[in-house]
């Protein structure tokens, strides 16, 4: 489903590459490399500054970065960006950098930071650095601390990155439509010396969700509460990477959410904690063992386990409509005429009659439905098993005791699959 | 309210009694005890394996199993059932052995359990033992670690119970449909040790939400928020039992929350903690003092308290709408009418005429409306000191100095009333 | 936007000042000081009892009360009112002593307090002190506790104060209506020794939301989830008075949830703990740093951090459809017609064609549109560098080095603007 891509570094810090277009390769302004793939980077050790183990992003990539003097320059540029939801289905988003969420930005705690903000939209906007600890005036709240960047202008934030933690950066400009249109990122801050809150693999994503009607391409973004797609890095399954773990590994796995709800985030087979939020680290003393985290809206959690059990974890949202994907409003509903024996009638009536949904709905998951165009099965994944019948807000954490480090894109979804144990009984 | 019943336990843990019917007493399969009850069913001592202090289900039971070798034998049936959900309905859901929710399984940490499953339901199933850790195969996420249970088979789990804790058990297949129908149950695995997390009183439920219309019996399932029964193990206020406790005992409640929101659990006249999640105990260093506790869906919370002061203490859930029953939506809202000075001019052209709900809506506490069948009133209740006008996820804390030990079940709701001690003002 | 009013306080502890009226100056029962205004009262110092810091009420004011004896008497008159929801909108509530929410309650630890209940309110009512510990003939439930208070009638409640702590009072009496009417009220409970949680600024506020319909001036009392006005003491951005500090305090803001959902309150540029809740203290080895902290329904959380950052600092509810006024709904949705081609083909017909929303929504915050009366703008106020576009539930931090201490209300709202520091690139 998803393609490796590598990265070409040049002396200089500017990255070509085969799906990376470098746009401003002269100019004082970094050049700002672009992405058109939803696959999941495989992350390059830092090219320069001090080191780090870089985060692998969900579905996504990291942004390089060029060094002038002591300053680490990024460059972002918010614009319309086409995003593969998942196979069968994109949407029309904004992003940053040719993708919807924009590129994570990776720096370590001490790194002076510059970034450069070009507004390619046709509204204004602004970039919020969420949760980081920063002056008011570098604050990207529009009216209050600046102007907005109007649309062709590039912008330019400095500071300090003064604590390691795991935020978010978004607009604070038009803030219901530039979420809803999916403008967003996540933000490593790594600590200052590696060995402190070492872990073997380490994750990123943000949830967003969009209304978009099954058949077209662009959200409606005046929805408050009526959002159809559930998304980990704007992905939904079977389109989000599964996260490929050796067994024993110690894992994190940072968790934003930038919809509109809250998100109970369960994980199978393994107790976690919480070790960390938007707001800096979780002492050990207050830390909870969870295996259902609940994320509220514009929070970040970052969470941590080991993972000693191999196998396939189910890795989800706990809310059943948020493993779906679009069109679930419209199905009728009629489970239960069974109770009133209508059905029955109707069956030695009419031989053969078959009520779609009569007996729950598991036969969806596994039913050729006509589909409009760029739309999802509302209920999909093929697992080694048969159908999964999920979307959304689902993948899994494949642990495997001989698991390749480093590997951490398409691992082959269920390969090799583990023994099903639970058995039919024969008495 | 509610009628007492006991079991009667054969020398070899088979178990016979009026409500309970005996299945399958011979077979290599072990006997699946049903019941057709909604009481809170009195929970005996384990008749074998290590010694603990068994649970009270609130209007539910705990499953009898046998001992095979040193292995628990459980046997649980998926099948459609008929659920009391208050005295005046009934609901048309899917449960386990009879009820909805399903028993209660206990056991103790280091048993090694195994679990039929029979599914009686007419679509396939499975069953996800939530919070536990077990090997990848015994997990039950259909397509993924196991194929669907079809309609007439029955499927075997087995592992050992390595931690202590609440977890749940529900499908996980066609999840939304199943968890919108009731099936689900809890499971509390015992210390090993009885001393440790040893309390005097220990409750549990899950809650769940239907959306079955007024004057039907069976729920809507693709409900994605618009629930409008909100429930305690399947029951509403005035169906819930009391929670009946000596003055000075210490406390716990577990509950899980098998909803599509949140729920925000409120105690009064009392400060709790949470000491346990689906993921575990909490360590003393890192609990809070609480009087609400927000519940997460796909969450467990035990809370323990000292039940320090005597007294009917409401507990409830805090959003007001989920402590009244179904038809909120088909009021008409006329309140404030007043403001315009309208509804004043038409009692001077119409002695006696009165607007239903232009004062508040308090009168439809007392107020007999003609209801469709099988339909609950809105608010209702009745106490002490007249109706208490709630209903859904509310019950009480019955706090007694002279509360018999054990006597969980139907304890005279307010009996015997505590004085009410604020007072009219003569002045 | 508010006016700074000053109590004159008589030698018996009665009250008597412009805008607050003596309406029962002589009797047993203590005299009810009303208020009409929506301005933060700056507290004054108590006069009589144990000392304390007293705390500021954001829009709101502190209860004053008489010593009779050792007991400290308030009086609280529940009533219709009209509350100012931001300049341009006023809305008819119920509330008490005047206003909605009511006055803060404050005592001491230890204190013995007697509280007079009288009912203006067209239907029965009753006050229950969540959170507080206390008889339970007093917790004030209707029917389970005591009987209702009748319009008309006054109602006492009396017992000791045991613990410090954040707590609410709010009907236990046709709950639902009478919370989306508005009454509610806070209570501080200091410490005995004023030392123990002693912080240099101390804010209080309630979270409520109304559904009133555009030009119309009565909430909706029915509404379950699509509340349309999300308040803080019921006020809305830029109705909401800022929260002014000086460099270096250590403040704390105490946040109780009276609405029907869930709000994540998130602070710009600091890192906060939250050390208290409805509950009790929360230890600090349990403590989590924090930038966003999801308060539940019916919970209150009291966050503390130090103002080490000078600046304007956005403070507000991370949902971004809480942030706006009503009508969102009402726009049409046209974001994305750009993605088809059509606008850009309907512009080459028709020169100057403009698509309301096409691009965005940001015009929104600066567009003039005809709005029905007494409704509120959707996105909204106008700060140093420009429109901010906000509504609801957003104020700010103020953080001046030389911020006199005392001085909580009306401090001009972003004077003096600290400088932008984001610049536009030239290059």
């Amino acid at each position: 489903m998803v393609s490796r891509r590598s990265f070409l570094t040049s002396a200089a810090g500017a990255l070509v590459s085969a799906g990376v277009v470098a746009r401003n390769a002269a100019a004082q302004i970094p050049e700002a490399p672009l992405t058109a793939s939803p696959a999941t980077e495989p992350p390059p050790a830092p090219a320069s500054g001090p080191p780090f183990q870089p985060v692998v992003t969900l579905n996504g990539w990291s942004l390089p970065w060029r060094m002038n003097g002591d300053v680490k320059e990024f460059h972002l540029i918010a614009q319309p960006v086409v995003r593969e939801i998942a196979p069968g289905m994109t949407a029309h988003l904004w992003g940053y950098n040719g993708q919807a969420p924009g590129p994570t930005i990776e720096c370590v705690a001490g790194d002076r930071v510059r970034l450069f903000v070009t507004n390619q939209l046709p509204e204004y906007t602004s970039i919020h650095w969420h949760g980081v600890r920063l002056p008011h005036g570098m604050d990207g709240v529009t009216g209050l601390t600046q102007p907005p960047i109007q649309p062709g202008e590039t912008w330019v934030y400095e500071f300090d990155m003064q604590h390691s933690g795991t935020f978010m950066y978004h607009p604070h400009a038009d803030d219901m439509v530039q979420l809803a249109m999916g403008l967003m990122g996540s933000i490593i801050v790594h600590p200052r010396d590696p060995a402190e809150h070492a872990v073997d693999r380490d994750f990123v994503f943000l949830m967003s969700a969009y209304d978009i009607e099954p058949g077209s391409y662009t959200p409606r973004v005046h929805t408050h509460t009526d959002f159809n797609l559930w998304t980990w890095n704007s992905r939904v399954f079977p389109g989000i990477a599964p996260l490929a773990v050796r067994q024993g590994d110690r894992v994190r796995v940072r968790i934003g959410n930038l919809t509109m709800t809250n998100h109970p985030i369960h994980l199978h087979g393994h107790s976690f904690e919480v070790t960390g939020t938007d707001g800096g680290w979780v002492p050990p003393t207050a830390r909870w063992p969870e295996a259902t985290i609940d994320v509220g809206v514009g929070q970040m959690r970052a969470i941590e386990f080991v993972a000693d059990a191999p196998g396939d974890w189910a890795f989800h949202c706990h809310k059943t409509h948020h493993t779906m994907n679009a069109m679930g409003h419209e199905v009728m509903t009629s489970i239960g005429v069974d109770f009133e024996e209508a059905a029955e009638k109707l069956r030695r009536l009419i031989p053969g009659y078959m009520v779609m949904g009569d007996r729950g709905m598991a036969e969806m998951a596994s039913m050729q439905m006509e589909l409009p165009e760029n739309t999802l099965p509302m209920m999909t994944g093929e697992g080694p098993y048969g159908p999964i019948g999920m979307g959304g807000m689902f993948t899994v954490v494949k642990v495997r005791a001989d698991q390749p480090p480093g590997d951490y894109t398409d691992p082959g979804w269920y390969e090799p699959p583990l023994g099903s144990m639970a058995y039919r009984s024969e008495s």
